[in-house]
């Protein structure tokens, strides 16, 4: 028996969700066997097909359970069948605000071997981590309609930002700046035009980096932000942002790195009051769903990112070297999801 | 004396902004001269002096003069020694909402001989037009503080989204769709997310769209729009998208065509019940400013879009085609901002 199991919880979804968790799992199980290390999984179906059959997106009876495992691997939910916003609220968001994952975790690095969009872009230029707000902001679900239909309606949005919201997140991107060779913090923001937002992040930034002399600190707007993203990537380290703007920079960051197949993301309760959650950035590409054609390494990294969180930061750069390697040696021959799986637990074994 | 005089508001602002104005204004009076036109132009200080000397960003008299003015052109406004927001909100913001700027318009534009970042890409894969909202959602200015400095401070952020406001958006990007070669409209927003505003467009959307039977008519979120920007920019025509969403995006276009030393924009009231202003989407740069070092040919693009707009598009023909004829045979020499001007004049005086 293994020395530590530990209570995986785990939602394949919709689409090519299942495909790619499956290899995620095949290579997990690969890395556990060599650190004495058990995953016990439960499976639950969640996404497009209970919804369909339901009519619930998270019965509270599963959520009472998930929040008993100590991390959710999740695939991808979501079908053009669902109205646009259903499992998104009731299922990604609802579990992202209820288990209080208030860092959204995006590494945005360029692997060797990888091809960009960009020209005349190098790996190193190319490595950040941006630190997403994932439980409050324009994410807040706050608003509504007056008059729907009618030539007076009118629909409100509203961004709701904690003083607590916001220090812990920022609290969290120092910390994390501070271990990096770079030690540089970047916020994004847009407070020359969202002024009460943007000065509460602005003034927990200042405060906070009173206790990081050995950070340094810079501030973009978003729009420049996103320009710099891919124009001059190199100058961002750590970047920290609200959940609307880190949504549209890390797709911006995957675009840059080679797509969004290789995008990962960890949901994360730095706290542990909740199991975090781990899941690739793309969606559930109900085009391509059956037919072995996804790449499961933006899952298999996501993996990775949970096995940092629960603390085996070994098995988590196995997990990153079998992937570097994998995409190093990558040719033009198309390999099936399964093969890729195959290849990565492969070379993981290898690392022994 | 010219056959058709035009009352030109000009806004020469901080920074580069006068530098940039005057080599606009250079390249609009050579134009003139070959149209029977005349600018006659009114110079305003406002900016960042102003509010220095005066505490003031928009003089209430100041104002009225400008709302009797045809247009209104403005090089750039903003200060880093002016809090982030006072000039935003206080002079540009103000001016887009209550002269009704509800257009703002935006080409993104490859011109052949400009380097892209992107590798691979042609000047045939990058034409859209940009239309963003301009006086209302997220720029609204709504929202507020509670308990400011406490540890329990809450900053809210509101996005006003109004049927009125959505729908003459659309109507006005469906018929620059109708008459573009491709007709097609892409709708950006976050509807699975911002439910209420972005069920709004998307009712609106389908609503106009029966009227435009020959547009086709497709739909991305914003962050994968902003992926597509970089990875496929060559699937987008007309985009028309909300103001903060525009203001991103729009950043992204400028990145992938050469940057933001060329893109132009005009905040636009098709109603004219109020002069449009045409500006640069850069901002002030005082750190190259009076250096005789700013690119003027985003200014310069503008006042072909502010001819356009005044009903003369055979003049912003001209200015279009001398800042394309200069753009294709750019070398690696380094012009001075009047240089430059001088040159663009000269290829519009050319074209006789
Ligand atoms: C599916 C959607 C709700 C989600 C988000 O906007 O956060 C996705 O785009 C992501 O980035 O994880
Ligand atoms: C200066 C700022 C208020 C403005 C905006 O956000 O609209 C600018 O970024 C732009 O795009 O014109």
């Amino acid at each position: 028996m293994a020395a530590r199991t530990v209570k995986l919880a785990v939602i394949p979804g919709d689409g090519i969700g299942p495909e790619v968790v499956g290899e995620g799992l095949k290579v997990l199980d690969t890395v556990a066997a060599q650190h004495d290390l058990a995953f016990e999984t439960t499976e639950y179906e969640l996404g497009a097909e209970l919804w369909h059959r339901t009519g619930e997106t998270l019965p509270e009876s599963v959520e009472s359970e998930l929040a008993q495992q100590e991390a959710i691997y999740l695939g991808a939910v979501g079908d053009p069948s669902v109205p646009s916003g259903v499992l998104e609220r009731g299922l990604l968001l609802k579990l992202r605000f209820d288990f209080d994952h208030y860092v959204n975790l995006r590494p945005v690095r360029l692997f060797p071997g990888v091809r960009t969009p960009l020209a005349g872009v190098a790996p190193e230029d190319i490595d950040m981590l941006v630190v997403r707000e994932g439980t409050e902001g324009p994410y807040a679900g706050a608003g509504g309609v007056l008059r729907k239909g009618t030539p007076n309606e009118i629909a409100t949005q509203d961004s709701v930002n904690t003083r607590v919201g916001v220090e812990r997140l920022i609290r969290y991107a120092f910390a994390k700046a501070a271990e990096r060779p770079r030690r540089k913090l970047t916020l994004v923001h847009k407070d020359n035009v969202l002024t009460f937002a943007g000065d509460l992040y602005q003034r927990v930034l200042k405060e906070v980096a009173a206790e990081y002399p050995q950070v340094s600190v810079d501030y973009c707007h978003v729009d420049a932000a996103s320009m710099f993203f891919v124009d001059q990537p190199g100058r961002f380290d750590v970047v920290v942002t609200d959940n609307l703007f880190g949504d549209i920079i890390t797709d911006i960051g995957a675009a840059i790195t080679g797509g969004i197949g290789l995008a990962a993301s960890g949901n994360v309760n730095p706290d542990r009051t909740f199991p975090s959650m781990f899941e690739p950035v793309h969606g559930s590409a109900p085009d391509i769903a059956g037919q072995g054609k996804a790449d499961p390494t933006a899952t298999v990294l996501s993996a990775a990112t949970m096995l940092e969180h629960l603390g085996m930061p070994e098995a988590a750069r196995k997990v990153e070297n079998a992937v570097a390697a994998d995409l190093r040696t990558r040719g033009d021959e198309e390999r099936s999801t399964s093969r890729i799986g195959d290849d990565l637990a492969a070379r993981v074994a290898e690392q022994g």
